[in-house]
């Protein structure tokens, strides 16, 4: 999901992969608010105040850091394929209703959220730690919680509005094959 | 040092960052054994062997893996500057009589180097392991080992000879403004 419209990208100069089908045809593009959100809210969480004058290393970076939240967040269209396979007449009927709402919480698992978080400090503190010649890595550039607070208030909402995008579409085509196949029988 | 030349590469966009000046202009530049060590020795290292398809994210990666390579060997002209400043005779001495060997042994420090070799094997044990759930992390992409030997036999080498090759030139510089300071007394 590129960040810049397909219109002003160079043609690729690689052939496409071709992957067995997986998701359905959709034009979810959540980079607007993954871009909005990384400016206002996640760059302040992690950087000091200031002007280190490294505009263009920082550029660099961002790009970066966009394009992988940017991966991460629309991974959510295949959790979302994977769900509505595991129970397609709750997400069909929820779907039908409008209820948005009611999608967020039955795609919503507290105890795995949980899991998830932990993970993401756990990895935050490796990844992130320093490591000396003896050994110690409690010196961190960005404290692990933060990034755990970053991935439970941005990242898994984002990713589930994606979720929950994928998941209305996934049903209106749904029901758009069984209106066509009850037509055609 | 960029790895295209300088009259391939657009104008910068940002205007160039005024720090103090810490080396003498030159124009040495090993990208092209950076990039041919990386292509036929590096890369074997580190990758199975076999076709994955991903062309467009391996080159990605290539150029992030070159780009770090580069700026951690050419490095080793600050490294020189500040060896040079240490021990200015000897090392003009070793200059002028052209003793490209002489100044390498002068360079090395082997306690040093295998203090870093276990600094790189502690690195890429830590920041290269699998983190998971139950917090076990003895699964790696790379063995740390491999790329402790990458260290050994390619970044400390090619490092040293920017070294050499910056001494030689700053030994140079030496000569010139002592002939000149002599002929303006």
């Amino acid at each position: 999901v590129p960040f810049s419209p397909a219109d002003r990208l160079p043609a690729p100069v690689l052939p496409a992969l071709a992957y067995p089908p997986t998701l359905i045809p959709n034009a979810i593009n959540y980079n607007a608010a993954v871009e909005a959100t990384y400016v206002r809210s996640i760059v302040p969480a992690v950087c000091e105040a200031g002007d280190d004058q490294n505009y263009g290393s920082s550029a660099t970076c961002d790009v970066a850091a966009l394009q992988a939240l940017s991966k991460r967040i629309h991974y959510g269209k295949f959790i979302a394929e994977a769900k509505f396979q595991e129970a397609r007449a709750e997400y069909a009927a929820l779907a039908r209703a409008g209820e948005r709402d009611g999608i967020w919480a039955l795609l919503s698992n507290a105890a795995v959220e949980r899991v998830l978080l932990a993970r993401v400090e756990r990895k935050a503190r490796n990844y992130g730690g320093d490591v000396t010649d003896a050994g110690v890595r409690d010196v961190f550039k960005v404290e692990p919680a933060a990034i755990a607070d970053i991935y439970r208030d941005y990242i898994i909402p984002l990713t589930k509005e994606v979720e929950v995008d994928y998941i209305l579409e996934r049903a209106r085509l749904l029901q758009r094959q069984e209106v066509e196949d009850a037509a055609a029988n």
